[in-house]
């Protein structure tokens, strides 16, 4: 970025964290900069933003996690494994100064599951170069963060059409 | 899409409202969707967007409107007559059955600023083709907008960086 980069969280219940995180980095891409997003609990499911991904100069995608659903009271020993090396890859990625904006999707929802600590997405948050713009996605963002974080959009679900019986549709959810 | 579409709305005051319709479009088009986004009130500032989406195969972005400040009380005829432009254009657009994906960036602004007829665009959702998926955004949602959409996320303010003079940063606001 030109210089300074903010810390943006978009949370809450509705839809469009994700997305809006996705339309920050096309946009930015769109300037030159280079912007790495790291998909916390998702699995290949999610094709669509990869396979633009793939068609984007200066934008790479990677996930940590997998298709299945991670049972928050007690998530599996796999997933807490994904979500490890994710955190480390971030911690990575972040500090190697190669990125403009980095992109730490789901990572509150890994949070509040539990399945890396908090004080070490405060760590890196603080430690963060300050060129790099550091955006954090997900429901249930946790204080902390808040109060790190110089911009946060909550997302409000004022309607939704589950009650349609439309869930999941490909090319709009993943 | 996938033989029915919706209507989304994204508004409310806080970030991420364009940038989540450039989410799903970025998404959609990664499978192969063909997405078409009209900008109402919004002229080519907006380069980000602009530039990515000139690599991106299947997507399309045209603005309607110009730098320039629109001012609500008093808007001036040139930017009456973009609006008017964009939503002729939108209805061309979204009745050609050509595009899976219809975004109309920031109508709901343009909407509340009586730079077109509400009765216009609230036939042209009724009358959208079964497949298409369509997108508004922008804050000042109109209350019968609402009441046609499937799907509104409302996107609140919670923390805002203007206090540390941080303003309409290159490669993040556009």
């Amino acid at each position: 970025m030109d210089g300074f980069g903010l810390v943006q969280v978009y949370t809450g219940e509705g839809k469009g964290k994700t997305t809006a995180a996705l339309g920050l980095a096309l946009r930015a891409t769109g300037h030159g900069f280079r912007v790495y997003i790291i998909q916390f609990m998702k699995g290949r499911i999610n094709y669509g933003e990869l396979e633009s991904a793939k068609r984007i100069r200066n934008l790479t995608i990677v996930q940590f996690g997998r298709a299945e659903f991670v049972d928050k009271q007690k998530p599996e020993k796999i997933d807490i494994d994904y979500a490890r090396r994710g955190l480390d890859h971030a911690k990575e990625i972040v500090a190697s100064g190669k990125y403009d904006m980095v992109v730490l999707d789901e990572i509150n929802v890994a949070l509040e599951f539990k399945l890396i600590p908090l004080e070490e997405v405060l760590q890196l948050i603080k430690n963060k170069p300050k060129n790099v713009e550091l955006i954090l996605t997900g429901r249930y963002a946790h204080p902390k963060i808040l109060e790190l974080a110089d911009l946060v959009s909550e997302i409000k679900e004022v309607k939704h059409p589950y009650q349609k019986g439309i869930q999941g549709r490909r090319g709009i959810e993943y």
